[in-house]
């Protein structure tokens, strides 16, 4: 199967499955449950899902798997909505439609995204368990914890929103600190997770996590590349935002060739740490590849 | 030992462990760690924290609760901070001191917002499992997510959102419900949490659930009657505000002595609840009777 097939079939399963996991429209209450459908079934690639299913396929895991890796798009959803806050980046597109809170107000994206938050560590530890033993449960909500924490998510968005005002921030360092926390740090927790529900072992959970700390890197860089070279209808949102915003990117500091390279670098140190995992792995590899050649 | 001695003990106690289970102000991202430890570490009652205590002691239980005790402050702070934001409810002052938005700006607020609600999770999963078996730590954040989710405290600030601006919705019905999910959620959560750590029965859990539900609903009214009656100063917030938003409360639909006749009535429903417990509810008891009979 060609990896465009496979990325099709994998979010058509996902698609599904968050539609069946997100609390109904007709439940009350009804405004704050349309933000949050509205938000995460809208087109997303479900690359974070994704991750998690292909690396525990590699590792030939057989259970099911799908709550934890909705969850992983809950927590990347929640942090779009707030992301495109006015407050903070003040997007008026997100996948091609009106952000959040352009469609429901500023006040209930807010709590849409809280919502989403919450939603992703009830979702494992509610449905989740049935397939799984308490003491993975309570391993893969470590690993959601701690990306999403300060250590994660929250602490790559602060330092970007500092950044945006503080240009002696505007250094390398920075910003692959605002890359690993934002970015890569979920990511990583997908692999991870992925790696846990199939029984893997500390070393290959190491191994395993390094690599999609280097792909989640890398992905990053080329969406920053995209945000400057890319389709604006393919992406599905406003290009041209990083510079406008006065944000700390690869290709601002170092150029795009030199970030193009960065990126093929990346790649294939990521790929090479997959050896162990023989030809189990190669649908991980090209997921890795596609990860950072995709045009959109 | 008097209640406003046990109450300052206890204080003391989840003050000690809120400050160790914060992240510390020189790791990075140092501006989202002080936001967060600012408005957690403020003088809060911590009345949540010590109903799950006082449950857990009322069961006889021994271990070590603190963590799982200290997750449901970083909660409700989470959502202070967020309801506090001039896109909510934006308030100047919180518990005597500005509101984190005041101090830190809107978007570090919103992230220390979101950084605390991960953090209550991950607190119970990281640090809580050191002391519980596994199945324990994954239905305490079942209570938890339960609680924090559209069926709780974001349901409820969705609909007190709404019905600010929508008078429609200003009956007892809508009252009630915002009620129930904004405050009684966080309170039952407490209290269920607290028994699930000392392995109640299904029965017990049952019937410290639904009297916690009842402290829950008269506390709340309790919150809008001291809006009206009480002490700035004391309260550490403005009052008045309740009226100057046209928020729906209880003294507003039902007056002053009906509001009072509730709350007393609620307290008695949920002290015989408690029956079951004999000798070793009496504090809980009496804990019940402070929540509700409180001036501040």
């Amino acid at each position: 199967m060609k990896i465009k097939e496979y990325l099709q079939q994998q979010k058509l399963l996902i698609d599904q499955a968050l539609n069946d996991y997100l609390p109904g429209l007709t439940e009350r209450p009804e405004v704050l449950h349309q933000a949050m459908r509205y938000s995460v079934l809208s087109n997303g690639k479900r690359i974070r899902p994704i991750l998690l299913l292909a690396t525990y396929q590699a590792l030939n895991g057989t259970a099911n798997v799908v709550p934890a890796a909705c969850s992983l798009e809950f927590i990347h959803c929640f942090s779009l909505i707030h992301d495109d806050l006015p407050i903070m980046d003040n997007d008026d597109y997100r996948r091609g439609i009106l952000t959040c809170h352009k469609k429901f107000g500023d006040a209930i994206a807010l709590l849409a995204g809280d919502a989403l938050l919450t939603h992703a560590f009830q979702i494992i530890a509610k449905e989740q368990s049935k397939y799984t033993s308490a003491s993975i449960v309570v391993k893969l909500i470590k690993e959601l914890a701690e990306a999403t924490s300060t250590q994660g998510i929250m602490g790559g968005q602060a330092v970007d929103i500092l950044a945006e005002k503080d240009f002696t921030l505007h250094c390398a360092e920075t910003l692959e600190y605002i890359h690993r926390q934002k970015t890569a740090a979920l990511l990583v927790a997908a692999v991870r997770m992925g790696a846990i529900l199939a029984k893997a072992t500390d070393r290959q959970l190491q191994l395993l996590g390094e690599a999609a700390g280097k792909i989640g890197l890398a992905y990053q860089i080329k969406d920053d590349i995209l945000d400057i070279t890319g389709d604006q209808v393919l992406l599905g949102k406003a290009t041209g935002r990083d510079e406008a915003l006065g944000k700390l990117t690869y290709p601002v500091i170092y150029g795009l060739d030199y970030a193009t390279a960065r990126c093929k670098e990346l790649l294939a140190e990521a790929v090479s740490l997959l050896d162990f995992l023989g030809n189990s792995g190669t649908r991980l590899r090209i997921l890795f590849r596609f990860l950072v050649e995709r045009r959109y």
